[in-house]
């Protein structure tokens, strides 16, 4: 059986390249006898692995010498609680922009550790927007967003200013387009949606921002600790590192970012502009504040919705159902999934509106 | 070429069958049309796996109802925060036996969160050997243990009794013998020496203990959470948990643990006894507390000992050097390591022995 298209919003899909080639070394890396999950992690032939896969994230995505790239666990949500845990300023606050599920739950996180106050909010119209027009309070520790919302397909197309450090949530869209990391205090990805499997999270963090952690945080939640020993206090996940750095090469292989950029952001638009020209479909997110990496839209009714569903999922088209907070449908196309299959999947919606008008 | 012998003492060895079986299904997990490295962690086929996985892992070591298992990130690190900020009654006090360099760490990062008071030490005669005759207090949180020293190559023959709540790092040991689980408040274990790739860490913990945090623990490192959510409050690392099922596959295909206990311990005798007779080897660990898993030994010096690793190594026996602490050789077999292998040794340790008499 072949490969099916895969709209996963997070596992998802992988360049079939890179599987190839980790399948191809899975008993034996370039002949050092083992694979890659059996190596010490202080092998010579790891660290060359850790530390070129290092490198060509540097590279990708432009890191300037005053930032640091740290390699952890635990995911997005890990970073929830690690971000005031070694960001917030003792009787100090920190600013947080509300733009859908994730950012909502890294707000609830971070009152544990300090006082928070709202810099924006869209939950008015349930998050079907990225707000406008305000600037960070130069006061607050730190100033936190979550530039793509892959549950209400709403992604930030500008940066806020005025923050005296500025966190970002970058886990649905990083390496999809370009980024000035000197604008940043720290950026943050779980790896399973645009980077390699499940069980990695990087972080770009300022360098001078280190240092000033809680006395309660936990060891391997201390970005100074992890800056320090470079990312190897104890063993990092090394096969996802390893995964990491075949994406990175795949990434190069087609353009870098700024290309990624381009392709992602057009087919999104084909699948947009097929349902803005649908009288079945509608896309609920407004124009400017709409994802290129997870496309949502519905019919005018929770069955058709169903429908639409079931008969594209036995059409090789999985994992296409929304999230329960949004209903509908949901295509998660990142970096990696196929082109060839946004086009299927204009070719079936459009077929699906002739069937059922 | 040939896969070599690794005696790396973590990320370490995996089954040959398992790798394979892993290769084989990369591209494709049983006609899914996807790898299990790009599959939502909510999706059925990923749940079938992870329920089948933490099945098999409760079958392996007769886990009672009365614990619950949990798959957890961040290795035995993460753990030593964890256990006292989830066990540590407030203004109590925690016990620690000290004999390595792990259980050093984890009592060194439990004092963050509370006192904590010696049980044993054995670094008098630096760690070789694993102390007796005392028990747990009852009045305090818990009592904490390693059960193998990875580093000074010894392992804990018994159980302490008297304490409240017995923890212990099983990281090095997990699988390779009878334990019984119902003794324990809490054992775990990272993966990358007899289960899994480096990125997950298994954690049994007694039901009724959870609970009970400190107000500022990380969501991530609240047991009772990821009790409730049945470890997937967010992404865990799918395919650890994955090669993880795997690896039990293979454990049960080999007979259990009980088989393991008997192969281990057995072949490790073997390598104990050649280095014995020998007049040029020693193996400093006291007898009655030698390590199954982590063979150390050396010669009367350090240049005859760079000898033997550097001869091992060009013969196919890969990472021997003992851990800088201790000098030496240090020969990790866990479960997964070919017992060939082990005869390879024996045979090389007497061939080398003749050649520098």
């Amino acid at each position: 059986m072949n490969r099916i298209y895969n709209f996963s919003a997070g596992p998802s899909t992988l360049p079939e390249s890179v599987l190839q080639k980790a399948g191809e070394q899975i008993l034996n890396y370039e002949g050092s006898g083992m694979s890659v999950m059996e190596m010490s992690h202080r092998s010579k032939v790891f660290l060359e692995i850790f530390e070129s896969t290092k490198a060509k994230f540097i590279k990708a995505l432009n890191i300037p010498d005053t930032h640091e790239v740290l390699f952890l666990q635990t995911g997005a949500t890990g970073q929830f609680s690690m971000v005031p845990l070694n960001l917030m300023k003792q009787g100090g606050f920190a600013e947080y922009c509300v733009t859908g599920n994730f950012s909502t739950l890294a707000m609830k996180e971070a009152k544990k550790y300090g006082e928070i106050r709202l810099a924006c909010d869209s939950s008015d119209k349930n998050h079907t927007y990225i707000p406008t027009g305000f600037q960070g309070d130069g006061d607050a520790s730190y100033l936190y967003y979550c530039s793509n919302n892959t549950i209400y397909g709403t992604q930030w197309n500008w940066v806020p200013e005025g923050s005296s450090a500025l966190v970002c949530d970058m886990s649905s869209d990083i390496l999809s387009r370009p980024v000035d990391v000197s604008k940043y205090g720290l950026i943050f990805a779980g790896a399973q949606k645009n980077m390699a499997p499940a069980g990695l999270t990087m972080v770009i963090v300022k360098k001078s921002l280190l240092g000033n952690a809680h006395p309660l945080t936990p060891v391997m939640m201390d970005y100074k600790i992890m800056a320090d020993k470079d990312s190897m206090y104890n063993t990092p996940p090394c096969w996802c590192i390893y995964m990491l750095g075949l994406t990175l090469d795949w990434l190069e292989s087609q353009g870098g970012v700024s290309q990624m950029n381009e392709m992602t952001r057009q087919r999104a638009d084909r699948l947009y502009d097929t349902l803005g020209n649908s009288s079945l479909f509608t896309a609920p997110v407004e124009e400017g504040s709409r994802s290129a990496m997870n496309v949502v839209f519905r019919t005018a009714s929770a069955e058709l919705d169903d429908k639409f569903v079931k008969e594209a999922t036995a059409a090789g088209f999985a994992n296409l159902k929304g999230h329960r907070n949004v209903g509908g449908m949901r295509a998660s196309i990142y970096n990696a999934f196929p082109s060839a299959g946004v086009d299927a999947l204009i070719d079936f919606v459009k077929k699906f509106e002739l069937d059922n008008k």
